[in-house]
């Protein structure tokens, strides 16, 4: 048997409809598929906010990798992939080595520390089931020790958040909602507790149109969440932030920072050779990696550029799972040696950010929604990852219903 | 208006049983009763081990002050009594003073420290709803840290107890439960946790029938609790703690200890020159100060003699309950002058011990029992408790009724 072995590193969005969608697009007899990931789950990035913010438990986060794949069509290797020799065709993990004829690298981000001093020591990020649950751990243990001293710490009760964009505003809208079920649960004045959005840009939510950043701000504010604009986060430490506004040094005493700005790709690639920029690879119209054609690159680890704005499109789930789709086609016509393989073209559909209690603002097909119609869009967009991933079976076992609350 | 002043200080079980029976006995004219408590809550020390481990939410623990006592007849008074002047007949507090004609001192317990270093500094109580949701919280936060490590510390999943009395006993038989939800909740082997509890004499749970015991170890141990005897712990640091046993000393790495050995009375007697042994007040047969007959003491700051056996009662719930019955019943008939007052007798119906996850044993009435049936009754106990405090609505609301898992 000489079939081509085709593997996968990484079970996120990208890799992991790669090869949920491959496993129905070829038979068996032609081809080997070997997924590789960390965990022996999946899960959705776009949700963790939600977990670290205890609004919603981790297991609704993840997925078993078992549940989605076909465990005779696909083999699955938990490990860590360390290397790539891109050269010899070799994925090297903690424990262990494979070789490909076919290789989809889907490793995912890091946090990007931009130079800030204590970042990467002393902030939080919302990047795994693991730092997630952590994040809501950490916070409920500051709350649970707030009363147990006798000199009163308020860097217990602070909450600083590291960027207002995405993933920060919805973080802080669900702490939003967290935060007065804490403070029941911990005999703490609910006006004891700050919520602090420090942001570098002059608005949060760059890129969005204006009136949906000021409902967001108006959402959010009404709920008690603070925000620093054109104020720089200078230096984290385990009891403390300071920011720049204005020329001025500003501190917050807190012991919990949540790093929500910059990501880079995973650190793999640059270890390995590849021409990277962030640790991404600006990847060819068929994603794949320019010096290696054998070698295709999803999700954040790969840059696509927008031609209409000169810019890479920016790592979203929506991006990452149309990549996906796009690989699973393009390895299936490579092995069959059927026709040339299709450009990657994203179909934006809009993009929505929750706001947490049930409110969310964003654009979708041009067209701005505000409040429970924006949320119901939502979750009707994560219930079709889901539906895409899994048919309906996981939609009703891991989908969001709290829509009619 | 000259009716005499009834102060009780502290709303443990032996202050808010006086203050509930009192406002029985007596009428508005006959005397004023101030209720002082730290928190406008009463809480069941006797369950607080469950708080601890995770296994019951400290709501279900306490009481709301104002659901038992009756406004009309009972001034509530939340501050923290710091200082007692029994010859100007002067409670003072964080916040303020109030005078008495009647004291009731029900101030509890604090813990011993034996000299052991480290101990009041890195040990865990199990003292407080405050002290006990902390122990639940640091544990999951230390289970929640434990996957975010790249070099894996033991000390995050071992848990020593120090004594293998009645609390520490039921607080090991709580973690035998829970530990195995908190390894599903953080994706932990099982196996990976130690709990381990080190007790200075020949046996746990001394006092009671060695059948029991085994009774226990057995249940126990088949559950993963780990126990050292003859072993003396020496010193507690954050991350690790020392015992001594057979002159040789060893060490287990541990973030979490919790001391569950001895208590004494409140400090709040000593530093008020009361006359003490262990904070405790050797009080009169109708449980009186000795040197002060209008200050009565109740609960863990009495000292009450056994002439039978010629040592102390030991400090539990039922006797607490019973001389607040008593203290109500004396001060009654001191307002009134109606007759000499009662010596305080306690009725001991026996002791139970539940073991976690529906097990128990004990004594009642003399006659051992185990497992399902001494449970039963452990619950059904807990449950007259709340009787006699609130009544059937009380138990209803905070009753134990999981007696048939």
């Amino acid at each position: 048997m000489n079939k081509p072995k085709i593997v996968i590193a990484g079970a996120g969005y990208g890799g992991l409809i790669t090869t949920v969608k491959l496993q129905k697009l070829i038979g068996t007899e032609e081809a080997s598929i070997t997924l590789i990931n960390k965990h022996d789950y999946h899960y959705q990035t776009t949700w963790l906010h939600e977990n670290a913010a205890g609004t919603r438990h981790h297991d609704q986060t993840r997925i078993a990798i078992k549940d989605v794949i076909d465990p005779r069509k696909v083999n699955f290797v938990q490990d860590t992939v360390t290397k790539i020799d891109p050269e010899a065709k070799k994925v090297t993990m903690e424990n262990g080595q494979i070789s490909y004829d076919y290789l989809v690298i889907g490793l995912g981000f890091e946090p990007a520390n931009f130079g800030i001093e204590g970042l990467l020591d002393h902030a939080y990020n919302i990047r795994s089931i693991n730092s997630s649950r952590l994040i809501r751990e950490h916070i409920e243990h500051n709350f649970a020790m707030y009363n147990n001293e006798s000199e009163k710490k308020e860097e217990r009760l602070n909450i600083v958040i590291g960027g207002g964009g995405f993933t920060g505003i919805e973080f802080a809208g669900e702490l939003a909602e967290r935060i007065p079920e804490l403070c029941k649960e911990y005999d703490i004045d609910r006006d004891k507790v700050r919520v602090t959005v420090i942001e570098a840009g002059p608005s949060v939510m760059m890129g969005f149109d204006p009136q949906l950043v000021e409902y967001a701000l108006n959402s959010l504010e009404s709920r008690g969440i603070e925000f620093q604009t054109n104020a720089f986060l200078k230096e984290v430490s385990a009891d403390s932030i300071v920011y720049e506004k204005a020329e001025e040094k500003h501190t917050i005493k807190t012991n919990t920072t949540v790093w929500a700005a910059g990501v880079q790709g995973s650190s793999v690639l640059e270890k390995s050779g590849f021409n990277v920029k962030r640790n991404k690879v600006m990847v060819t119209e068929d994603l794949r990696d320019p010096d290696h054609d054998d070698i295709f690159i999803v999700g954040d680890c790969a840059a696509v550029m927008n031609e209409e704005t000169g810019k890479p499109y920016p790592p979203t789930a929506q991006i990452a799972t149309q990549m996906g789709f796009n690989c699973a086609q393009n390895l299936k016509a490579l092995i069959r040696k059927e026709s040339n393989t299709q450009k990657f073209v994203p179909d934006l559909k809009g993009t929505l950010a929750s706001l947490g209690g049930g409110d969310a603002m964003g654009t979708v097909m041009g067209k701005k929604l505000y409040g429970k119609p924006a949320d119901v869009m939502k979750k009707a967009s994560d219930n079709r990852y889901l539906y895409q991933l899994g048919g309906v079976g996981l939609v009703l076992k891991k989908g969001k219903f709290n829509i009619f609350s």
